[in-house]
């Protein structure tokens, strides 16, 4: 039986594991992805005291840090079940384990949404792509089409241009949101061209992406020839767990308190899948959430602790 | 006339500051203290991705970080007036600079709360310390007392005890707080003595400090020769400048909403002087708020200058 059981090995997860291990709470980190969504991330310049780092080193060190203070990491390991009986949660894995905790942090964070095409299913790792970082290498010196106008779109748009022969950048609306400094190094760029005001309508290709269809004319035709194609809009929670526990949400995303609580009583959230920090999702918002959350999960079971002694 | 003027220079303020970056808003930190008061912790261990790294050095990388994206970085300045006059904010310095700016940042943080003693203000810098990092050197080998229970108190106990010869901690209540960790290796520690349920209720001495009374008696006496004493009670916002914006304040602490907008347009606040992050006050969480205020003024200014072209 743990104290407190995170679900989540991204930036809140493991934040929450380090304040966990400072407190000394008896805890445990499951995550589906070691250092989550962010560690797949091309370059990360905005977490403060790093002018630049790659995903993956920032949740390396991250990882470590919550490791090397004695949090334990259950990686690769996807809660599929979790229910509250009485005051206890227990949860079953895919693996099919079982776990039991006085308290549950809910940092699952969000996986990349969907364009919602017709073939988008059949021909993802057949062209079509959500990740540049992890993908990229497969359209050296090839063309390749990146949709979206945040900074996931840009960046992915940037990284891309290192490696393949000519980038589009097809924006729905007619301009780039997020980082300007992204936004700039964009249009400097001689490798992208980006196609505003323009939709995707179709992918075509039998065994692998050959084409997309284009709502208007782009330099005579309606048809954009591809070879890849990075599916860059944004990302979403996933909501499997939320509905077995009852969790109230706001447009999908889990609804907390300005200490990181749910509507669930031992039931807390932090990251990305939550409405937390203005809704403005980051690494070091996600950090502080978990951070937030840790500490006031320390409380509670002080609080039950102590009302076990009286 | 800047868009963004950011006064405080601690983690709040350069978070803020790298994102204002990111977004390229012509901005200037203003700061009393560079790297804010956690510049002088001897030692912070819960900064994600850093397992043991001084304040000075993590506020030094962040300085760093700030100032490589374009940062200015206005040192050893206090905001000494402020107002704002129809929509522009003007601000004095103590030096006399007077500068303008569209939208201001508060991210002052906060002082260190006195004892309220009667010779206390005679006796500092003379013996009467509020920073065990600062001054720890100056009471090698001597006997030290500390005053205070959470980790501020704990943290200086712990670094004084590798320098002075004794050090007692003089806990109002029966038992320590925050962080465990930092309790068990005070009670380990064979140099600390906790002195609980015992207040300090005089300072003595001339020229500098020789001893406190308690108000109970420790090994048959209620005199405790001392030739340093750390008060180490915790902080509270300076509110001299919210004073003159008429802020909205909830117990000393400018009340912020979740993007930490204040109750004056075109001024949010961020760290340890606002009421964010559920009361929680950490470098972790004051960087989270910078960054969430960072972007909300970047999109406030956005719509200003919409406004402007229409």
């Amino acid at each position: 039986m743990y104290d407190l059981i995170i679900i989540g090995a991204g930036p809140a997860g493991l934040t929450a594991s380090i304040y966990a291990s400072r407190y000394k709470m008896n805890h445990l980190v499951v995550g589906e992805i070691p250092g989550g969504l962010i560690s797949q991330a091309h370059n990360v310049c905005n977490f403060p005291t790093y002018k630049e780092i790659s995903g993956f080193e920032l949740m390396e060190k991250m990882k470590n840090h919550a490791k090397d203070l004695g949090g334990q990491i259950m990686s690769m390991e996807k809660v599929v079940k979790i229910k509250k009986e009485k005051e206890i949660f227990k949860l079953e894995t895919e693996s099919g384990k079982t776990l039991e905790a006085k308290s549950v942090l809910l940092a699952t964070g969000t996986k990349y949404r969907k364009l919602g095409l017709a073939d988008e299913a059949r021909l993802t790792g057949r062209g079509v792509a959500y990740c540049a970082t992890c993908d990229a290498m497969f359209f050296k010196e090839k063309v390749v089409g990146v949709v979206g106008a945040g900074n996931s779109a840009m960046t992915a748009a940037l990284y891309l241009s290192e490696v393949a022969k000519k980038v589009y950048l097809i924006v729905r609306s007619d301009k780039l949101k997020g980082e300007m400094v992204w936004a700039d190094n964009i249009l400097a760029n001689e490798k992208i061209e980006v196609l505003f005001e323009t939709n995707v309508t179709k992918l075509n290709g039998e065994n692998k992406l050959e084409s997309v269809d284009l709502d208007r004319e782009v330099a005579g035709s309606k048809n954009l020839v591809l070879d890849g194609f990075f599916i860059e809009i944004g990302t979403e929670p996933d909501t499997t767990l939320f509905d077995m526990l009852g969790v109230e949400v706001d447009k999908g995303y889990i609804v907390v308190d300005n200490k990181q609580k749910t509507n669930i009583d031992g039931l807390w959230s932090a990251g990305d899948i939550t409405t937390g920090s203005g809704l403005f999702r980051q690494v070091i918002t996600a950090c502080s959430e978990g951070a937030v959350a840790a500490y006031d999960i320390f409380s509670y079971l002080q609080k039950i602790k102590d009302g076990d002694n009286q």
